[in-house]
C-alpha cells in the first residue's frame, strides 16, 4: 500500500516536475530520502491525487500561496515551473502572483514575480513554453 | 476616473458579497471610508478587474492564501463566502483548504476548515448552497 | 498498511490527548473525517512514530513551534495539554515558552503564557497534574 | 543596578499605559512575575529608554509593526492606546495602521483598523482624548 | 486622473529613491509594468501622499514594519536608503531595527542590522550621507 | 551587576559557539555592540540561564522554532551548529527539523534540511561531530 501511494504520488510527481523530475528525485533520495518519501507518499500520493480539484488548479494556487507566505524562494521556482508545465500561461502565472499585493502586501508580490521573471528566463533557454 | 474605477470596482465586491454587499457598504463607509475607498476603486477596480485570470479562479485562490497566512479570520470568513457566491461548490473550497496543510502547516488548515464550517452553517440558514 | 499507520497513529493520538481523545475523534470523524485521517496516519503514525526522538521531546518542542508562529490558539491549547501529559511539568511548559520572546517577540510569549494559564485553570478543575 | 532598570522602564511603563499601568503591575506580577520583570527592565529599562528616538516616535512605530504582524490583538490594543498617550492623534494612528494595506496586505490592515474604533470608543467613554 | 495620480506618486517616488529614482523607474517598466503602475499609482499616489502623516515619519514606520516581518530583503534595502534620504540619520534607522528585537525576536532586527551596514556602506563609496 | 550578567551569558554564549565564540564577539562588538550587549546579558545571562530548563533542551527547541518561523537563515545556521554543540546528534537535529513540516508547512522543513547540510558539511571539514 505504501508502494501503491509512491507510485501514485511518484506519477503526479514526474508530471509537474519534468524535465528535472529523475535528477530531483536522485538528488533528494541521496539528501533526504525521507523527506522524499513524505512528500512522494503524503503530499503528492495522498493530497495532491484526491479528486474533487484537479492538478491544474491546485498548482495555481500553490504559487500564490508561496508568493503571500514568502519565506521558501526555491519552491516557489519549482511550483512556477510546475504551474506552466500544467498549462498556465507565464501571464496567469504572473496575474496570481501580483494579486498577492492585495493580501500579503507589495514586497511579496514583488519578490514573486522577480522569481518568476527567473523562471521565465531559464525556460527560454530550455526551449520550454 | 476615480467614479469609473469606483463603478467598476463596486460592481464586483457586489457580485462577490451577495446578499450582504449593500450592508457591508453602509457599514464600511461609515467605519473605514478610506479604507473602503481604496479595497473598492484599487483591489476591486483596478487588480480583481483585471483580464487574464477570471474571478472565480482568484477566489478559489484568495481562500487558499487567507488560510495559509493565518492572520485575518474575518476576511477569510468572507471570502470563502464569496468562493460559492461565484461557483465553487462546498466540496471544492474545502478541499483547496485542506491541501494548505502542505504548504502551512495542519493547524494552519484546520482553522481554515473550521471556519469552512461556520460559513456552510450560515448559509444553510439562509437557504444559501 | 493504510490500517497499521492508523492503528499506531492513534495509539500516540490517545497517549497525547487523554482523556479527551475519544470525544475528538468521534468530532474529527464526523466534521473533518479526511483531515483526521491524515493527521492519524501521518501525523502521528507517520512522522511522530519515528524512532531518533521521544514523543517528549517532540511534544515540547510543538509547544514552543506553535507559540512562535502564533496563528493557532487552539493547537497551542491541545499541545500545552499533551506536553503535560507526556510528563513535562507546568513550570518547563512555562519556561519554554517565555524562551520565544527571544526568537518571535514578546507579544508572542505573552499570548502563549495567557494560554498555558488557561490549559492550567482547565486541569485543576479536571483534577489534572 | 537591575533596581536602577525596574525604575527607569517601570516609570516609562506608567506614561504608556496610564491609566491602567498599576492594574496591569498588579496582574502581571501575579501571573507572569518573570515575563514582567523582562519587559519592565530589558523592554522599557533598557531598549525603550535609550536615545536617539524619542518615546512618541516609537510608539507609533510599534503600533504599525503590530498591525503588520498579525498576530497580537492584545498587545496591539495596548500600544494604540499608549501611541494616543503620549500624543499622538486618533488619526495619525489610524492612519498608520492603513499604511500596512501596502506592506502587509488589506487584510492586516482592515484587523487594526477594527481595534484602533474599539480602542477609541473605550476611551471615549473613560473620557480620554 | 489616473495621470495626476501619476504624476503626484512619481514625484514622491523620486524624492525617496534619488539617485536611483529614473533607473529604477526604467527597470521596473520593462520587467513590471503593471506593478510599477499600482506602485505609483496607488502606493505613492493615494497611500503615501495622504496628509495626516509627512513622508518622514512614513518611512521610518515601513523600515521597522519590513524589519518586523523579515520577508523582503530587497525592499528593506530601498526603505533604508529611502529613510536616510527624507531626513534620518543613521543611528536613527539603525535604532529603529534593533527596537523590533523586541516585537518580532532577536533574529529579525540582527539581519535588519546587518542590511542597514550594507546600505550605509554603499552610500559610502556613493558619498551619501 | 550588568557586568555580572555579561559573565554569565558569556559563558554560555561560548559553550554554546565554540570554536567561534571569540570570532563572533569580536565582529558583533565592532558592528553591533549594542545588540550584541542586549544578546549576551539578556538573552543569554537571563534567559537562557534560567533554571527549570537545560541548555541542551533549549537548544533543540530554538532549533525547531527558526526552521518553523522560516525568516532567519543565519540565525538558524548557528543554532544548528549550537545543538551540536550541546550534545544532540546530527540526525535528532534533522529529526526535529523534519518534523516542522507538520505544523509549519514542507517548504519551512525542506529549507531547514538544507541548511542542516550545510552545517554538517562545514563541521565535517573541521573535524567537528
Amino acid at each position: 500500500m505504501g508502494d501503491e501511494r509512491f507510485e501514485r504520488g511518484w506519477s503526479k510527481f514526474r508530471e509537474l516536475n519534468e524535465p528535472y523530475a529523475e535528477q530531483m528525485r536522485e538528488t533528494m533520495e541521496r539528501d533526504e530520502p525521507e523527506l522524499f518519501r513524505f512528500i512522494v507518499e503524503f503530499v503528492f500520493g495522498e493530497v495532491l491525487s484526491r479528486p474533487v480539484l484537479d492538478l491544474k488548479t491546485r498548482e495555481l494556487v500553490t504559487v500564490a500561496v508561496l508568493t503571500a507566505l514568502g519565506n521558501a524562494r526555491q519552491q516557489l521556482r519549482l511550483h512556477i515551473h510546475a504551474a506552466l508545465n500544467v498549462g498556465w500561461s507565464r501571464e496567469e502565472v504572473h496575474e496570481i502572483i501580483m494579486q498577492q499585493a492585495v493580501y500579503a502586501g507589495f514586497p511579496a508580490a514583488l519578490n514573486g514575480a522577480t522569481l518568476a521573471r527567473e523562471v521565465f528566463a531559464h525556460r527560454d533557454k530550455q526551449n520550454l513554453s
